[in-house]
């Protein structure tokens, strides 16, 4: 038999608290438990290393708890908030939205049975941020471009879910440096900026774009 | 390099359809999607099985759907209904939402890891419509027992969540005459009447009690 509480290690816990963060987000309708999940989801993988708990179970349970946190929260947002920019979107909004969450769940599968150095395409954390911090940004900036705002959210939907099911290689752990400015982002935008996050995640993408280009990944 | 519109299979293409029921069901606050999202979890393996395209992406992809459609959907049914029941358990709705998810993706990644013959613990699907139908039952008969009926719904998730993480085994295929009547009920359901669902859903967690108990499953 195959006992639940015997297999559970503390980096399942850590998991279970990005997809109760993710569900959150859903729930009240806030950007922040999906930038909070993000770290999380970076934690579970270190504390399992640091633990020898790698399991098949642990990376099971990551990708279905993922799809929550980055996959129906980001879609959920975008749909919860797009008739606020433009009401005249509201269907777009149900659209984008499914797209995202198939392209997501596509990607967190491929993720799954792929065994690879790098990641292959954009990786499912780096499109929620994409999208849940520009979403983000143009609510607080909504009376800038009235009007078109709602757009350039609902492409930046579209752009982030084809980049997840490319082929284009991103660097799994980026230059250290970069992590740190990327933290600081994560924390200002926690605390409802997330103009730093936009531009951390728009070079990240970029970056990936860049090195497929010149083979250096 | 591997793409997915190479690898995509028509049985994968069902998959995703469950998983867009899904978010329909968060995005629109509607029970039916749910009842919907069960039938096209049940035609993906019988599609991958008659082409014969059953693939360890297909089953990653199908435990990434499921939590969607089986775990967040009636966590998000939960939360978006239970004031109307009575508005003093909001709390406990995002409480008990939160241990439903965690129980149902702890289900979907055994599942994942597991090679055994039936189901062991509630299967998330069952989960799902167990918790989906007495709920939206509780909210068409809220007049009766009013007070509560809210106290028995969240019950109701607390022990179909601990139901699919627990070691009790449940067949994987019930007689034929069983799933006759199940089709029935799930398509009153879609209609609107959940109340034969409510009564299958029992009867078959008490059908894996009975057979735990006696070692006939």
């Amino acid at each position: 038999m195959f006992k639940i509480r015997e297999i559970l290690t503390i980096s399942d816990y850590v998991t279970l608290i990005n997809i109760v963060l993710g569900l959150m987000a859903i729930l009240l309708n806030d950007f922040a438990f999906v930038y909070v999940a993000v770290v999380f989801d970076a934690l579970d993988g270190m504390v399992a290393r640091k633990t020898n708990t790698v399991s098949d179970f642990g990376a099971e349970l990551d990708s279905i708890c993922d799809v929550v946190s980055f996959g129906v929260a980001p879609a959920y947002l975008l749909y919860a908030n797009i008739s606020t920019l433009s009401p005249e979107l509201n269907i777009w909004g149900v659209i984008l939205a499914s797209i995202f969450v198939c392209c997501g769940a596509l990607r967190l599968a491929r993720f799954g049975v792929l065994d690879v150095k790098g990641f292959i395409g954009l990786p499912i954390p780096a499109g929620a941020l994409f999208t849940c911090s520009i979403l983000h940004a143009a609510l607080l900036y909504n009376n800038v471009l009235s009007g078109t705002l709602g757009y350039i959210v609902l492409f930046v939907y579209l752009v982030a879910g084809l980049l997840m099911i490319c082929d284009i290689r991103y660097p799994k752990y980026p230059r250290r440096v970069y992590l740190s400015v990327f933290s600081l982002a994560l924390l200002i935008g926690v605390l409802g900026q997330p103009i730093p996050l936009v531009l951390c995640l728009i070079s990240y993408t970029i970056y990936g774009f860049y090195g497929t280009l010149t083979h250096e990944l």
